[in-house]
């Protein structure tokens, strides 16, 4: 049933919320009277902050993360070793491997995995300026850190063909099993691969 | 760990969107992602239906409802029976009980519940105003429709005695089983007052 609501301006907050990944119209409802009952300061200041977010951020030009300055704060780190490149998919997986404190190269934002499903194809996605990026600097890896999915490994290769005959080693992330999952619920594909690439024991005391 | 943002507009955002309820620090950076990934159409009107809500809406002068004009719309119908009130806790019950489609009589919207372990008084309340409009009107029956809580039972009781001796018939919502629920699982508060205020077999058939 259609709810009725006494404010088209209500109406209008509801709907544009609703639009929102995993809110729906209660929610959405929920939220627009939890703005209306605070004060008027911190409703204006969520809106402005949103349409600042969306006018004011731009994209790091080598990179393609997200940025306020044409070049992003890690590419213009001149500790980060600028020999290694990590593609990713999003600006989400950067923040991800920031938090990890282990990765000092730089970044490559694809924009998404390759997708015909989805509609997405490699000229959506930074593909071609990655390419262009190794060509012309001295970059010795690029490490491809997509999501181990159809659509991440499809990516993987497509990159892999794409950079064939480039002076640059290209590795990809470790397959296993999850640290803290119990091998009972582990995949028997992720299983097999942790088997093929198992590891010297030694080698796990070291890098502790 | 404190999460490092790419840039202090995205910080700024998320944080703003941490603010509502029932949204982390995640949820919100997983929102701010995906107003960045749509056009910047979208993002923006999403920022200005929140401004403008917070800015634009006012409260029904009679009734304290939602609305756009000092008269809200169901105040100023003619065709609701203004000699019933129904007293509710807020904007949102209000939109609850016009989803049933049983009531055609007038609302007072108090803004909550008396409440003192968080600080909530009779002076916070609409309840003066609801004494008032008792007085000048010809309201016949003041439905007393709040939550069935300590808090609500409370402030059902203080309203009762504040419109005492005024010539208006008091009623309340009926307690007992939810529509839907299993015997098993009633409280037995409310099994009890069920049984108490049982109403005729035959009276069910008449209200389908």
């Amino acid at each position: 049933m259609e709810q009725e609501y006494a404010s088209t301006l209500l109406e209008n907050a509801v709907s544009e919320l609703s639009r929102l990944p995993g809110i729906g119209r209660k929610t959405a409802l929920r939220l627009a009277l939890h703005i209306l009952r605070q004060e008027e300061r911190m409703g204006v200041s969520l809106g402005e902050a949103i349409i600042k977010l969306r006018q004011g951020v731009k994209y790091c030009k080598t990179c393609h993360n997200i940025s306020e300055t044409d070049k992003c704060p890690i590419c213009a780190n001149p500790a980060r070793d600028a020999s290694m490149v990590c593609v990713v998919e999003s600006v989400k997986d950067v923040m991800s491997f920031e938090n990890t404190r282990q990765y000092m190269g730089l970044y490559h934002v694809l924009g998404g995995v390759i997708s015909p499903m989805d509609g997405v194809g490699p000229d959506q996605l930074e593909i071609d300026s990655l390419v262009e990026r190794i060509k012309n600097n001295e970059v010795k890896e690029v490490i491809l850190a997509l999501s181990a999915t159809m659509e991440g490994e499809t990516t993987n290769f497509y990159i892999y063909r794409k950079l064939g005959g480039l002076p640059v080693k290209i590795t990809q992330l470790a397959r296993g099993v999850s640290v803290g999952n119990e091998i009972e619920y582990t995949d028997e594909v992720t299983l097999g691969r942790s088997l093929l690439n198992r590891t010297l024991f030694s080698d796990s005391f070291n890098n502790v």
